[in-house]
């Protein structure tokens, strides 16, 4: 689309937001309009204003929907009201979502209701779950423009593949979500639907760039959706919202049929994964997928099942072995931080079966220089392309990951060529030392250590680090337009380790005072450190991550529940 | 190494030819002198020149000796003498070898050796035997090449992480083989070693670029080896050589170490592989590598193990089915390829557990097109600097496949996505192409097919092809510098497809006369059309290729096993 002046960007997207409201006018029972003055945490505003079972319904989880759609206790139909009442009144709280689909949901919610009605069971695993999808995920003859103006009236060619192995197993679709232009914020903000508000907090970004999913999921107007990350576009939302993310490992989940810029890059691989309002729901979400073999309607992916069996041999055995990386050595996390991970370690120190080891940073800060060096091969000419050609202003966080990034530049194949291999020789060295940690073993640059990776000493399984607990972020949500640091997330993108993202149940409080005599090491420490103040931050989810060894997604989860069981951490 | 006198790479080349001999004049007992006139085919030499003893043990298996050596019936000296002895013998028929290693392999030898005394047990699954190495796969403290001149006096700074694991298993490292200028050759011809050539004749290349292990195993200097493939650089030696090679698919087998340009070029992905001279070396290599779970140590290799149980549900519920696919419908193999393939498939056919399928190509033209144009995304820059440095000529295969490659060209970073997203397209093409051979499904561009793949229907599964069986290249060993064809084996490179290559037992002979009525569809078929003459091929063996998906590596040996069985194709 060429727009010949300036202004008409506003035009279109006035047209998609009238589009919007049009959707969310369309359901029934009607969603209620929300008070004029709401408070910064409008968490509480839907209790006030839905109907007592709707409440129930969508204040469910995805384990304890499921059972109750697939005996008939609950059909499709009332529990797809449900979630698109309160998705409705979702994005009017926090502006997460790009359309409903009433229709198109109501329609299928029939299907499977009288599917069950003629056949006493239910189509599939996941019969009559409302499913909520990131826009960018393309749905065939839906708007598809990946947060760009100018990309208003692409159309999806198909459904992507995982939203037709998500329906073959019996979901529906019903809400679509909000994301930044670019994709490239770990906040949402384009200049089609504006700025997705944390509802928690409304001066705090919901996260990005799946921050429309995580603001639905926190306001319960969903409870399992569909985002993407490359760089923490899945975990940073999900622990602004207090919600479950997980970044799988690359080529588990098919891809193909999503929108963005970048496709063909794969010196960083993108991933598609789950958010919940459960860690439940994110294994029913990617056992649902697996099982269905997706590698052999798309050989990118690897043929990896869904592992039920337990992955960790800890009863009895031997201790789960948890690395605390409490900071990266570049930018220390605020307070609510670290109160979070001290609070935990507590916990896990004195629990029987846990052993805690110190989990020193290895280099995060030559990752970033590699990763972000990597995202924009071409300079980011697709990116200034696709949002120049509207007209439309560059929202801060575009301008700030673009045009301020000293790492973009236009490269040769010759200089990708060089950084893959840097990042191969990164990835290799986090390896070892990652064996190195309380291990004994030489770690990459110790003395003594062979310029290659030895094998493994007999014993070495029963000593090495299973999984790290560590910050998602260097704070929690950040005010709008300033979460410039990605880190905590981005680190587990270039060495494609899966990272599981959990809220703690504790929030910011205006207790997590300002350390006055801490001296910030660098530009991105000093910035950080600046903006805190515990006043600003009051009611945002403090979330952590865990993070496991590359395909080790089931181990992270499992590590979770054992984590959660030691720390009472929620499992919903 | 910059030289200044455009004549000094014939000093370097003479060094190291000095440096070989050197190394086959150390080995004891010492290495017959072959007769000065050489028949073309040179394989039934060493049993005329070499010990009863050594014939024994050389002509012996992996699976042969692996059992006499754990037993103490053969000692680890004993038989790195033998192949000591038939390596250096082979490399002066066939110039075949950079260099043999005596003194290091009999010390390891003899480590072993003491090792098995005292503790009465071998090391590991390896103990004992011999294992050949391209030269590019870099030993500690030894040139490492890659065949430039230039790159000359370069040395492994450790030994490769491959090597490192077998060595673990207790192997014994005796012997270093050629490769071409470039490693970008169906040939081995470069300016330090000059042109290793094909036991069975002379007059035709060894293939390559690992074709100085194919030789040396064709002429059982070695029982089992290691090549590199990024285009079917195992797979055409092993055929032309008559020996068993086996592609895996990408990131199973740990590369780090090796030496090449285009490193950090992964839209095609490089891999590591066996060649050997039975089908069951192939397996103890996999298995040998894989029981020490490499991912452990190089996290950018998938956490598969080596399947040892059977992987095609053959036995009894339904058959074996065997896609044929005898023509790339873009250059015709030879007469001794199709009647290699016919006699195979008319067996196959009367068997009642096999069903063989009519497989017809998809668009391979398309897939070189991309595939080549995806190899020198510099241009070949990197190549043309490594050539030009010492003043060293370009091969003749160099110059083919660099510069009069109409896809050689400097690519932009966009460029380069752009043709990652049409490899991404082919693959799934090719993925669905392949679930409707034979089932009814729709192929990728048949009416009614949706954009994207859709979910297979529950019975597909038995009725979806397990394998294919298809020429190596479009004839057999051609004479040298003809190896112009690639499609056959870079195909599956593309798609990432594991691929085994097998002698058929068969060999050219003056009887496959040429099909004087065919018109060639095209340059390409014209060129390889005007080859073909039964005498320039006399010997030649015929050789075969069975493909599998991406992962099924270990499905595609069990699929070769029964095959084998039907069809009375070789084991060893």
């Amino acid at each position: 689309m060429v727009l010949r002046k300036a202004e008409e960007w506003r035009e279109v997207a006035q047209k998609m937001q009238t589009h919007r409201a049009e959707t969310i006018a369309a359901v029934e029972p009607a969603v209620p309009e929300p008070p004029k003055d709401l408070p910064l945490n409008v968490t509480h505003i839907p209790a006030k204003l839905l109907p007592k079972e709707t409440i129930s319904i969508t204040e469910s989880t995805t384990e304890q929907l499921l059972p109750r759609l697939a005996g008939g206790e609950l059909t499709a139909l009332e529990v797809t009201k449900a979630f698109l009442q309160r998705a409705g009144l979702a994005s009017r709280l926090a502006n997460c979502c790009t359309e409903l689909l009433p229709a198109e949901a109501l329609e299928r919610a029939k299907f499977l209701d009288d599917h069950f009605s003629e056949n006493g069971k239910p189509v599939g695993p996941l019969h009559g779950l409302p499913i909520s999808v990131k826009e960018h995920v393309g749905m065939k003859g839906l708007d598809l423009n990946a947060g760009f103006v100018s990309w208003v009236g692409r159309t999806g060619p198909d459904d992507a593949i995982i939203l037709k192995l998500l329906w073959k197993a019996g979901c529906v679709f019903y809400a679509r979500t909000t994301e930044p232009q670019t994709l490239m914020h770990l906040e949402t903000s384009n200049n089609i639907y504006g700025v997705t508000t944390n509802p928690y907090n409304a001066n705090l970004t919901s996260g990005g760039s799946s921050g429309g999913e995580a603001a639905l999921l926190g306001l319960r107007g969903s409870c399992l959706g569909i985002g993407s990350d490359i760089g923490g576009s899945i975990r940073s939302p999900a622990a602004n919202n207090g919600v479950f993310g997980l970044r799988p490992t690359a080529w588990r989940l098919p891809v193909a049929g999503w929108a963005g810029t970048q496709l063909g890059e794969e010196q960083v691989v993108p991933v598609i994964g789950p958010l919940s309002t459960s860690i439940e729901g994110i294994k029913i979400f990617m056992k649902a997928i697996l099982d269905q073999a997706p590698h052999k309607i798309d050989s990118s992916l690897i043929p990896l099942p869904w592992k039920t069996d337990p992955q960790l041999n800890t009863r009895g055995k031997r201790k789960l072995r948890v690395g605390v990386l409490s900071d990266d050595g570049v930018v220390m996390p605020h307070p609510p931080i670290v109160r979070g991970i001290n609070t935990i370690v507590e916990k896990l120190k004195s629990h029987p079966q846990i052993e805690v080891i110190d989990f020193p940073p290895y280099k995060h800060e030559d990752a970033w220089r590699i990763i972000a060096s990597l995202y924009f091969g071409d300079g980011g000419a697709e990116e200034k392309a696709a949002i120049d050609a509207s007209g439309e202003p560059w929202r801060p966080m575009s301008h700030w990951i673009i045009k301020e990034n000293p790492y973009v530049k236009a490269l040769s194949v010759a200089e990708v060529w060089d950084l893959t291999i840097e990042r191969e020789a990164y990835k290799a060295a986090y390896a070892r030392h990652w064996n190195s940690v309380g291990t004994g073993l030489p770690g990459p640059d110790d003395n003594g250590a062979s310029f290659f990776a030895d094998p493994l000493p007999q014993d070495a399984e029963e000593k090495i680090v299973d999984v790290l607990l560590c910050p998602v972020g260097p704070g929690c949500a950040p005010p709008h337009n300033c979460a410039r640091y990605w880190s905590y997330t981005s680190q587990w993108n270039i060495l494609d380790y899966p990272a599981l993202v959990f809220p703690t149940g504790l929030q910011c409080s205006e207790e997590d005072k300002v350390d006055k005599d801490y001296q910030p090491r660098n530009k991105d420490d000093k910035y950080n450190y600046e903006l805190y103040d515990p006043k600003t931050y009051v009611d945002a989810p403090i979330s952590l991550q865990l993070v496991g060894r590359r395909y080790e997604d089931e181990k992270v989860i499992e590590a979770y529940e054992m984590i959660a069981a030691a720390a009472d951490l929620p499992l919903q």
